[in-house]
């Protein structure tokens, strides 16, 4: 008997997978992805889920509700945006709510689901309400129909091509540290993390441009670049020197006194693309989205680190570790 | 502060409504019903979403993992059969799970939900998993697509119409009392509530022969009925021994000291239709359904309970109370 604390997120999801694999047989875009590609018989309907549970992605002491709401639409936002559909969108959401849950707290989270909505043109079309024992769930369904046939996934990267990441990285997890200090949400790394954007826009640029892989980063860049690699059959290097942090990071990161580079790395739900493109393309990607050159894909598998002057950089979870091969 | 155990389930989503009310103004079918009619630009999409909690709407110690995975896909199918939509649907699913879970708990699971999928056209496209801390829950989210403009909704009913039901009632709930007592869920009113059948076929056939409202059984036929009475701006009598109650029922309850005349009305989860249809609708249904007339839609609100005499029977919730007018 397996246990899930022993194959992980990622094991488990291989096996499911596998079983899914027929299901997945007519599908456009196998599965796995940010989002699910379906033809209806009607079009191209680009299908995501997701759930954030108290306890595990937020705690209520210091998430408000209004947060709570605007944040649950935006990562499934985020999925669709990473498959290139900068297409309006529908939303149904089931809300897990204690007993002693306030009235006025469940409408203030359908405020701020509303308001993510509007700001992303995702129309809220109904949602169920049940009962849960002891943790606030909130999940939500997303679907948008694509106009053509064209969409991103995470499997088209191919060696040598450029890695582009949309704006600035770490601030979502330095927020999470701050907030979790107890600081205010008006600090701007503890807003980002309150209330992400989902880079909508910049997928459908990105599609239109030619990109070939994207991801949205919800798990951090090394993972999710890691999952590009992995769905695609190539490696990738990383130009540790190249990785944007902006000012607010380090500000924040400084009165933690946490290292913001390492929460660029590693910190997840910054909600920015990482793209993948030819030559021609990435151009563009940098004209247009002022994306930043942060890497290139390689044969092999897996995600190196060079510092600036070429050599890997070993990371492990507990700090740097410079390896300098020959 | 008006907490939810203060304005319960309907309240609340009452409120809900109301601040949804501008988002449904494009919506052909308002929000309110078994499942939300949305106009995606390329035909219309019948889009719905349930949840399943641990320790609010099973027990893992009388469930399992197989059954949960199929009921929590086919209450969703059910929703969709009650707008009359017997067409394939794609569903995602989020698991919530704990720590310990085992992962072939998870593959039987999976297994559940396809077979059931399998049975009513309905694939299982991907999926999501979560850690949650303390209670499982499944939440899932189906999509299907209308060939025609025609759907079936709650709010239609007109005074003198009929009320229909399919099938026979009051099993799930007496095979939930089965369960918890301990017994073997070889038992068919046991097998009833963990297998629901979810009657896609007769929802299309309700929709072709004209019927004017529909709800499925979840929270009872009493208070289903109520549903499409508030809904539809009317009252409803209820011929109390016209209700069918299968021998099953009567054997299980006789085992267990319960009255499988009141599973039948106010036991839920029986997934059976709650038809209302005019005149010749009415005997087109009762033909090619074998559904059962156990009522008319009258003028005023709420539902009446009659005997056969046409008296008046008033039920509480701890047992009945009869009640003759004059």
């Amino acid at each position: 008997m397996l246990r899930l604390n022993e194959v992980g997120e990622f094991g488990l999801i291989n096996r499911l997978r596998n079983m899914l694999a027929v299901e997945a047989e007519g599908l456009p875009c196998g599965i796995g992805d940010d989002a699910v590609i379906v033809n209806t018989g009607q079009g191209l309907m680009v299908f995501t889920m997701d759930a954030m549970v108290e306890g595990v992605h937020f705690e209520m002491d210091y998430f408000s509700w209004h947060a709570l709401g605007y944040k649950a639409l935006a990562v499934n936002i985020s999925d669709l945006a990473a498959m290139g559909a900068s297409v309006p969108s529908f939303a149904l959401v089931t809300l897990g709510l204690k007993d002693d849950t306030e009235v006025e707290a469940v409408e203030e989270m359908y405020r701020g689901m509303m308001e993510c909505g509007e700001s992303f043109s995702s129309v809220v079309v109904g949602g169920d309400v049940v009962r849960s024992p002891s943790h606030v769930f909130v999940s939500v369904a997303l679907a948008g129909f694509l106009e053509d046939d064209g969409f991103l996934s995470r499997g088209g990267a191919l060696p040598g091509q450029t890695i582009l990441v949309t704006g600035t990285l770490g601030e979502s997890h330095l927020g999470l540290c701050w907030l979790r200090e107890g600081g205010s949400e008006r600090n701007r790394c503890a807003r980002r993390h309150l209330y992400p954007l989902p880079r909508v826009e910049e997928g459908g640029v990105a599609l239109s441009a030619g990109s070939s892989a994207c991801i949205d980063i919800s798990d951090g860049l090394i993972r999710d670049l890691g999952h590009i690699c992995y769905e695609s059959g190539v490696g990738a290097e990383l130009f540790l020197d190249s990785i944007l942090v902006s000012g607010d990071a380090r500000e924040t990161a400084r009165e933690l006194g946490e290292d913001p580079q390492r929460a660029a790395l590693y910190g997840g739900e910054d909600y920015e693309l990482i793209l993948v493109a030819g030559g021609e393309s990435a151009a563009v990607l940098c004209e247009k989205l002022d994306a930043t050159v942060v890497g290139r894909i390689t044969t092999g598998d897996g995600v190196r680190i060079l510092d600036s002057e070429g050599g890997e950089v070993k990371l492990s979870e507990s700090g740097y570790e410079h390896f300098r091969e020959g």
